[in-house]
């Protein structure tokens, strides 16, 4: 079990690096100054835990009090200003890292609403909001359509991991850890297949019928 | 009492019908994925009351915990996606059923926070807020000026049912049963009026005196 | 102490004023309606402190239950509307209350934050929070990149009030009310001065070394 949550702070830790990460690449490419970027890095990092522990009444929330979050999120804005060449040709690594954020955020934030006692409903929606509220948060301070609204399968990829954990709830399925580490494997691996097929939901309003009702 | 709960339930559930159709509808047209036309009508639909909840201590939010919201949205989501073409036919039965999502909305957001013992002010704020909270979340999320701050008498019409719930609470005006209906009917028939003839509030920035200035 | 209290509440309101003044102004610019006006000005003056009073549990957050906020905020609002061509000249005076504001929420909300017994890092990242959370909000209900990612020191000016704060709370430097007065006006001056000399953190997006990799 102490193996296990070691293994929890590994994955968490380099999810929220990756997560962080991705805000600083983005907010450097806006021209954000020094404080912009870390800003925006530490957003996404803690962004969707934040949203999730509001709602389920954690005051104030852990991304505010742990100070391992904000330390991992400066850092990789750090990272992303002092070697931005060396991030960037790091592209793949992060995109996995990424992969690694998205499905132990949609693990843990379902756990931890289901340890506060809060229904399935809860669970899952709070799942899929601590995987991506933080990406969400990015885009809208940098004023686009937030990506995973559009684009390959991810946000669905959460909602899968979070789905397993609540099943494995309810059916009582051996130790939560497993299922946990089920759950997040699926979740990972659906992500990165999706990535590297370039699978993607379908996007009702590409079809050609309706083309002249665009704006 | 009974009845007037059923109705209640009914109006609540036409109202977050149509406020999801509205997000689903914008979310397609913006060509986002199907996950996307899911959570933009969700947020549309709960995000109001999502706001209101947490500013009044309510956790978890009851637009997470209750199923029958997020079925609705999904329904609505589903059916823009489906029957696209039938749903653009729809758009005045729509913009009806807004209307009554708007004003019960109001209503209910207003008396919710009288219910918990807050003030007059937190009433009124919170009643325009979960009326109009779930249209603002879906212009951010499509990035564009939220239409309410812009167009016709939207908001006005929350304000005028909240403050009509707030007025009978305070001066003890028969059951609030009889209140909540005026209010109600008050501030759908404002917001019918306002789009049948396109009373708008006036937007000061329109003068040509200060033209020159704009940006 | 009385007359601390006095003087804390004219600076208080004076920043509520001028972050009122900043909303309605940019939101006139948009074209927004009288409403939608109400609405920015109230946003910008009490977006911050309803944020971090959701963070630390303050409900309903101070922003909705005290009617001086909202008074000045739609006071604020009628000014701008009505007396636009003044409010312009007005700018640099604006922009000496805007610090005002700021220094003063970095400073309150820090202060509140310890006062709730939560820890230095709540303390600091709720203190900016405060200060800037408002504005921020402003730029994206008139989707624009938040100016204060971008430009001039604003948000460190914030941050080093806070951090003053939480550090002479640490140190147990004499009585709050000293170590709020010195915070207040460190963070002010660093702010007036980056007006007065365009003092901005660096933009590590701007070097040329990889223009190329913009987008």
């Amino acid at each position: 079990m102490e193996k296990l949550h070691s293994l929890y702070f590994v994955l968490e830790m380099s999810g929220t690096f990756a997560f962080a990460i991705s805000g600083a690449t983005a907010a450097r490419r806006r021209n954000l100054d020094l404080f912009g970027i870390c800003a925006v890095a530490f957003v996404v990092a803690c962004g969707g835990g934040i949203i999730r522990d509001l709602c389920i009444g954690v005051i104030p929330p852990a991304g505010l009090t742990n100070w391992q979050y904000l330390v991992v999120a400066i850092s990789a804005a750090g990272l992303t200003v002092g070697f931005y060449s060396v991030v960037q040709r790091l592209k793949r690594p992060v995109l996995l890292f990424d992969a690694v954020g998205l499905s132990m955020f949609a693990v843990t934030g379902a756990q931890k609403a289901l340890a506060y006692g809060y229904n399935a409903e809860v669970a899952i929606l709070l799942g899929i909001t601590t995987a991506v509220g933080g990406g969400v948060m990015r885009d809208i301070l940098l004023t686009r359509v937030p990506f995973i609204l559009e684009k390959e399968i991810y946000a669905s990829a959460a909602l899968l991991g979070s789905l397993i954990v609540v099943l494995g709830d309810h059916f009582n399925w051996g130790t939560g850890g497993w299922v946990a580490i089920i759950a997040l494997t699926v979740s990972f691996t659906l992500r990165i297949l999706a990535l590297r097929y370039h699978w993607n939901l379908p996007t009702p309003g590409d079809d050609k019928t309706d083309a002249d009702t665009h704006r």
